[in-house]
């Protein structure tokens, strides 16, 4: 199990090498909701994502136990590729990796332009058995992307900075995919001050997690979902991730014209390019303070900003700034 | 004429009020162009664009002279008037806006949260002539959106600070509207540096700038423009503006396919909701860097982040983001 111990730990190995992010206020947004918000830049880190959190203490860790491999590989169509690209480039490990051809081209050219070979297999399933089996030679580490401690370590240290950042937060929210970031997030609140609650996010087209936690089973997606939240479209959490997520405060499935309005508002007031996925968090948000009776300070990850042309024009196509934020629009799911 | 003391003495004057915005890179951008680009974040400047230096450091200056109006008014539809109603609650002063009732409901809502009276018309025409009327009245004080030494030298102060941040910049770039915010450029640059190129851009389809620059008299544009430069689409710079203009060392109109490839990259990018307008000034570093021997630092400065859903929309209805950029690109115009 992964303590906060470990994510302090995390915290001083990857500080040499990524961007302290910065805390943004919208004032308009606070004068609306009554409440004041914090968001984590996490968009604005190297690689455009807090991926990367993870892919550097798993190499930081590797460093100081002296087992750097020979090689790198990772299977990934998205943030993690260009995150472990650009690790493996600061430790002087080559990359590899394995995706499905349809990786957008902005992404390929990403993950090149890091120093990492890209081999790339007619389907997502090709690219994991090749990437497996790659994985198991001679000197090969395969680096994933959130069920392992030194992973969720990482990502936690987005958490333990954005509450350094700012005191006497009342709740902190994150989004859940594999649930690497939102469990590192739960370590670290528990930890830091128990009156702290952590509210957790999914699309609801992808509500593996949500089902998950009802069951209190590790429960999958049977198909790839249609969500614009892609980063949150992963399959199922992991038993590493699951274990923590269990504890959650409160846990929120957001419909996909939510995620939709969130994602033009949160561009607009903050000025920041963000990913359906971490805009999807307010609608967690807004439920969360339409509940409380005293002014709350809440603490949200934006956990990153690579979206496609396919989806920023599917999330303009309408527009949702003709409606203000407010508590009332509150949808409870 | 707007002197370099005058954007000293305006920085000092306006710095308790203002964010100094920060410097952006991406490395990708640096290593397909070959070159250093530095981006000066005014859209992250407190009510989302520059404009504000201007209208703080005009009312500082009316403050230091002890004559504060009673009311304030301006005609806007844009930056300006957010700028305006935040400057004017934050010196106590009443504020009504002047604008067609065409004004998008977001900057609509913007001005009015932050305490200014908007006054709708029919046309802009006609709120040009009510702000005039209402102007005569006695204690009543119009402020203007660019042509003005105060607001000029307010605006200068963007790129003072942005050459304080980053040291031997070869290069800076900015767009042109009105022209305050190229003009307080070129004064800044020249006095801190005269071996600092000062690069102007603008929409192909509102030219007057260029135009004028060609004829050396102020030309007006006979119509609306149409491009989704918006923030470039001044009728005409104004007597102060163009005088200092006339030293430009080079000045680009750029066409809208460039404005809309440079808006998805620079977002994509940085992370950041940036304006067509500010984004088109890529074009003109583009078409600068292909005529240099030598790797260049250059300083661009990101005026705004305000746009509509509609612009959005527009912006990315295809992909730009599958053709990488390179100095290769550039075209001449």
């Amino acid at each position: 199990m992964v303590t906060f111990d470990d994510i302090k730990q995390a915290q001083t190995l990857i500080s040499p090498y990524i961007q302290r992010t910065p805390i943004m206020q919208s004032s308009l947004l606070n004068g609306w909701l009554g409440h004041e918000i914090f968001f984590k830049a996490e968009c604005l880190q190297t690689t455009g994502a807090f991926k990367l959190r993870g892919a550097i203490h798993f190499l930081s860790q590797l460093k100081k136990h002296n087992a750097l491999p020979k090689h790198i590989v990772a299977n990934s169509s998205g943030n993690h590729a260009q995150a472990v690209a650009y690790a493996g480039r600061l430790f002087n490990v080559p990359v590899t990796i394995y995706s499905a051809k349809n990786i957008s081209p902005i992404k390929a050219a990403a993950t090149e332009s890091y120093g990492a070979t890209l081999n790339r297999f007619d389907t997502r399933v090709q690219a994991d058995v090749a990437v497996k089996a790659a994985s198991e030679q001679e000197g090969v580490v395969w680096i994933p992307p959130f069920n392992h401690p030194y992973i969720i370590a990482g990502q936690g240290t987005a958490a333990l900075e954005a509450l350094k950042q700012v005191d006497d937060i009342d709740m902190i929210a994150a989004p859940c995919g594999g649930g690497g970031l939102l469990s590192g997030t739960i370590v670290t609140a528990r930890a830091l001050n128990k009156n702290i609650d952590v509210v957790g996010a999914e699309p609801l087209a992808a509500n593996d997690a949500a089902r998950s936690l009802r069951e209190n089973r590790i429960m999958s997606l049977t198909e790839a979902p249609n969500t614009l939240a892609d980063g949150a479209a992963t399959p199922s959490v992991g038993e590493h991730t699951f274990e923590i997520l269990k504890s959650v405060d409160a846990f929120h499935e957001v419909d996909e014209s939510s995620i939709i309005y969130w994602t033009q508002w949160l561009q607009h007031l903050l000025k920041l390019h963000i990913e359906p996925t971490c805009a999807m968090t307010m609608q967690a948000v807004v439920n969360y303070l339409s509940q409380q009776q005293t002014k709350k300070r809440v603490m949200v990850i934006i956990s990153g900003g690579n979206i496609s042309q396919t989806s920023m024009h599917k999330i303009w196509e309408y527009d949702c700034l003709d409606t203000l934020p407010s508590l009332g629009l509150a949808t409870r799911i």
